[in-house]
């Protein structure tokens, strides 16, 4: 672990030094914030108003139905997919940009079950974000009811994968508490019950490096609008290890994930490259959105690419945490994040003893400039995308958390009006 | 049926004395362009690059997370849904926009067969739209295989309604024909079978009036991105009959159609209201081009709305229809799309007895300036759209079809080489 800066002066000092420092520059940012919920929607990268423009006056407003084939547009799942296994450890047949995310994992829970027919159980944690557990259920009640979502606590994880599981399926960080899981320990847990394996990488994707084909994971999804920053809603992507894409079927069986799309055959026949993955029409402006946002971060390897983002990451967490929690311990604030580095993600929690508390804390923040997010029931939580931030941004974001909870502005009516985005 | 016009000074002169030519200042065309794709990628609405570019830099850019309150963000499925509910006949809580046509036709067909528990079958026509049966393969598969996809003849439709229909599939213009089917009188026929009928209104919403709640209709999907102008893969939209809302039930349940998203649940509990038809988290950038695209088409409402529009695209039609049929006759050319008004939607296809010929005549009109189709086998395919079609434009392009002909230039090899789109 670095040394923490003890002075705004040291934090100067640290950004004046920092190689990427450039990168910051490549992002637009409004005057007056400190934005800490990159970890919900990333930044707006400077190229994407110019690409998007692009894509909406020249290739369709000019080109029109064309820029299917001289826009590329036909190929943006594949080659968008191929840009994000480059950060997750994946080779660039492994990857497709697609739908949500809860729509991936249909597809995936799907395919997993039918591979290990004989088992019953999807195993998850109790804590796991809400979407990933309404998608099973939702497919559990599909299927007839004959599969079991078992939950348990994380800490009870390895003695429950047994020869019931046929597939596990966890986020890797912790929504709430930025919590990060030995990924490849777990895979290899799995794998040594039988079961499969099914990442969501939705808070670990374009943060830190992840190595998919190294821990032998069998699936993954991930989210394009946290850490690659592709705008709000960006497409998700999903990752199917190479030597399960033949077997691999799933009933979102839509005509992009034909072999011949263009032919209109009344059967379907699965593409035999990673389009299978696929179902409907990609929404495009939203792909060329995204595809700006990973050229981004992609461009940050003469830098050091991901490695060096994520150690930058780790400094300004570790930075974070310790400054507002000693400004905030008397105020009853908890850290909720662990402290070392290999249990962690991009992101620093806490919690307070009352969660209306903790709602309007953050609210005051926000109307201070410094942005983070409340999620129930009582967390306050701080996303760092070190593309974009500063060592005295997370100062600067302590102190003013700290001043906040000293000066009891929080405890203002305005800031309890509960909105319908949290 | 109106006169049909027989010189392109008597075009001209509809044209000027059309109440809606303004309607195209409201759409950016390139220029040399008679564009009759509209049926596969509407043309780019002017006030777009506008809505889009202040969606990127000033609600994302500059508001960034706040703007899932503050923009409205949250509300934009039902937002549009309730806009686009008033181009087919239903009520602003019966609709919303979400995700690819496939994934929401997966959603409807999953919960209609959960809905006739007791049937087995779903009827569609062997000329669907492939992805329609491709879907329903799929669920079938996955359900294993305990219902069958029941594919028959146009004209063997009625018949085949037996009380094995669980469910009715049927696309009401057929996208390489352009043949119309009753609606009404087919949703009858569904219901006095005791089955349930939804609507694929790919190539109907936008283009004539629907009435989905006059005909009692129970389910429809329908396209973004042709006549609704929403641009390449705009989301799509999906239609559920509000006597079916509460029990309506389907596996793709994210944590968009949960009844409180960001409490955070365990277990997923739908929505009471449209909301339940959603899944993941939308694309907002490409919904906010489509509600653009959405908002011109209502604008025409002044000038007469969707009806006005219809009465001019079937004058377009008819006037293309007869003008190229006549002078492509001696080369083969065949008219494929039915002459009764009651019977075709707003596109006018022919084929031409060798496919490469078709394909090829095709890509020589695309590089005269005239944009229509190919779709396989043989079909020349051309949509109109009259927000944006002159009734000269309908009359030179029946000239350029019968040029192509006549010079024979399709027959060199450059038109002849297959894209990955077509």
């Amino acid at each position: 672990m670095t040394a923490i800066p003890s002075s705004r002066a040291d934090c100067a000092a640290l950004d004046r030094a920092d190689p990427l420092a450039p990168l910051r520059a490549r992002f637009r940012l409004p005057p007056g914030v400190i934005y800490l919920d990159g970890n919900s929607l990333g930044a707006l990268p400077a190229d994407t108003p110019t690409r998007v423009a692009d894509a909406v006056e020249q290739q369709w407003g000019r080109q029109l139905i064309r820029s299917w084939n001289s826009a590329g547009w036909v190929d943006l799942p594949q080659r968008i997919g191929a840009k994000i296994a480059t950060l997750i450890g994946a080779d660039a047949d492994e990857v497709v940009a697609a739908d949500a995310t809860s729509v991936n994992l249909f597809k995936l829970l799907s395919a997993a079950l039918q591979m290990r027919a004989q088992r019953r159980v999807i195993l998850s944690e109790a804590g796991n974000f809400p979407t990933d557990l309404y998608v099973a259920q939702g497919l559990i009640a599909q299927l007839g009811g004959r599969h079991e979502l078992k939950l348990v606590e994380r800490d009870a994880l390895p003695a429950a994968i047994d020869d019931s599981v046929a597939v596990v399926m966890l986020t890797q960080v912790d929504y709430r508490t930025g919590s990060r899981l030995d990924l490849p320990a777990i895979t290899h847990a799995a794998h040594a019950a039988g079961a499969l394996m099914l990442w969501d990488l939705a808070h670990s994707a374009g943060a830190f490096p992840v190595e998919l084909n190294a821990a032998g994971a069998d699936f993954a999804v991930g989210c394009g609008y946290k850490y690659l920053n592709g705008g709000p809603g960006a497409p998700a992507f999903l990752y199917v290890a190479r030597r399960h894409q033949a077997a691999f079927a799933q009933p979102l069986s839509g005509w992009m994930g034909h072999a011949a799309p263009f032919a209109f055959e009344t059967g379907y026949r699965p593409a035999t490259g990673v389009a299978r993955y696929l179902c409907g029409t990609p929404p495009v402006l939203s792909m060329v959105a995204l595809e700006a946002g990973l050229d981004t971060l992609l461009d940050a390897a003469p830098l050091g690419g991901l490695a060096a983002l994520w150690r930058k990451a780790l400094a300004l967490t570790a930075l974070f945490g310790e400054r507002a929690a000693a400004l905030g311990a008397a105020h009853g604030l908890h850290r909720v994040t662990p402290l070392s580095d290999a249990q962690r993600g991009s992101q620093i929690s806490f919690s307070l003893p009352d969660g209306d508390a903790a709602y309007a804390v953050v609210q005051a923040l926000i109307e201070r400039g410094v942005i983070g997010d409340f999620r129930a029931p009582d967390i306050l939580r701080f996303g760092f995308a070190p593309a974009y931030l500063r060592y005295v941004d997370a100062w600067d974001a302590a102190e003013q958390l700290g001043a906040v909870l000293a000066d009891g502005v929080w405890r203002d009516e305005r800031f309890r009006t509960r909105q319908a985005v949290t």
